[in-house]
């Protein structure tokens, strides 16, 4: 087990500054969180095993995070931050394929899957939930810039942006966690152009 | 606790049809089983419980049900029988609308929430995610017949049901699912015409 003392990779010899120390401390505390939420989902990790995945005394973990909620809750947004980007090539087709794309994989992974049943309404710690809430709306928020910038140069009619990423993401999430097959770039790619044709359908005067 | 032998209602005095009997019996085990998988999921019940509940013997359910993830199975099937129609009125657009109502209605329900969480690839008995997946798939098959039925009027152009369903009611499950604002007929009524507008300019020559 790596000594709590070592913060970098085997054989080399950080310096040793408190804060970043303190920092990769916590960095692999929250790694090691989130690979456990992964694999045994938000109600099921211990600290004790969290401490031995990070290489860390236990202590460490309850110092840093004395509440356990709070300790998901950053594991999950330290672990999603990338999730919220959608690409601007100009093509808004193209780009939201793409992140249909991106985000069917995310999905697929065990992390993925620990992030759906920590939204559902069943399964619910209140910070948890606000955490998960959070990745969601910087989704949302990403989604509703990529359109906005569609609607200024006029490649689609404005639109609710919340409304559309609903309508785009929700046939993904329903596929992937069917689980009875598998998402492609061809689904992303029907679901996008009929979401589009239908928006700039209903947009315009009949 | 009512009386094993006595399968009707209290102060009803039923024919005392052996056949009768045990429709009778197996029908208040599989409610009992299937209204505790709403409350506790589809791991969480125990024979006890569903025996007492029943108001029968442990032994009946036991004999009727040797196989715990049979009973499951069969509890959900019961109890989901009448989610899978869709209304045929001439109106597709009002028809689908009415269909996404009652989907959501569906999946706010605790039953709802047990059969969403038996679905996922996570949490997955073969023959539990088999029975749901027959209950998806007859929902799939009406929708897919009442789609038909619009194509050959000619009130749409002819189109995959299978994938119609999934953009239509994805929608409704990533916001039911989500739980963060209340789904709507408004809702309902945005998300059929921006599918159908789509699935009509898509099918369309440009």
């Amino acid at each position: 087990m790596p000594d709590e003392t070592d913060g970098g990779a085997p054989g080399r010899r950080p310096a040793r500054r408190p804060g970043g120390r303190t920092a990769r401390v916590r960095a692999r505390i929250l790694t090691a969180a989130a690979e456990l939420v992964a694999r045994d989902g938000v109600s099921g990790f211990r600290y004790e095993e969290v401490a031995e995945r990070a290489g860390v005394h236990k202590t460490s973990v309850y110092r840093n995070w004395p509440d356990r909620e709070r300790l998901v809750a950053d594991a999950l947004l330290r672990y999603a931050e990338d999730l919220a980007s959608v690409a601007d090539t100009g093509d808004v087709h193209r780009d939201l394929v793409d992140f249909l794309v991106a985000m069917a994989g995310g999905l697929e992974t065990p992390f993925g899957r620990a992030l759906e049943q920590a939204v559902q309404p069943a399964g619910g710690n209140p910070a948890v939930r606000q955490a998960v809430a959070g990745i969601l709306d910087r989704r949302v928020a990403a989604l509703q810039r990529r359109i906005d910038a569609a609607a200024d140069r006029g490649e689609l009619p404005p639109v609710d942006g919340s409304f559309l990423g609903e309508m785009l993401s929700g046939p993904v999430h329903l596929i992937v966690n069917r689980g009875t097959r598998p998402f492609t770039r061809a689904d992303a790619d029907r679901i996008v152009g009929v979401v589009l044709a239908g928006v700039r359908a209903t947009a315009a005067p009949a």
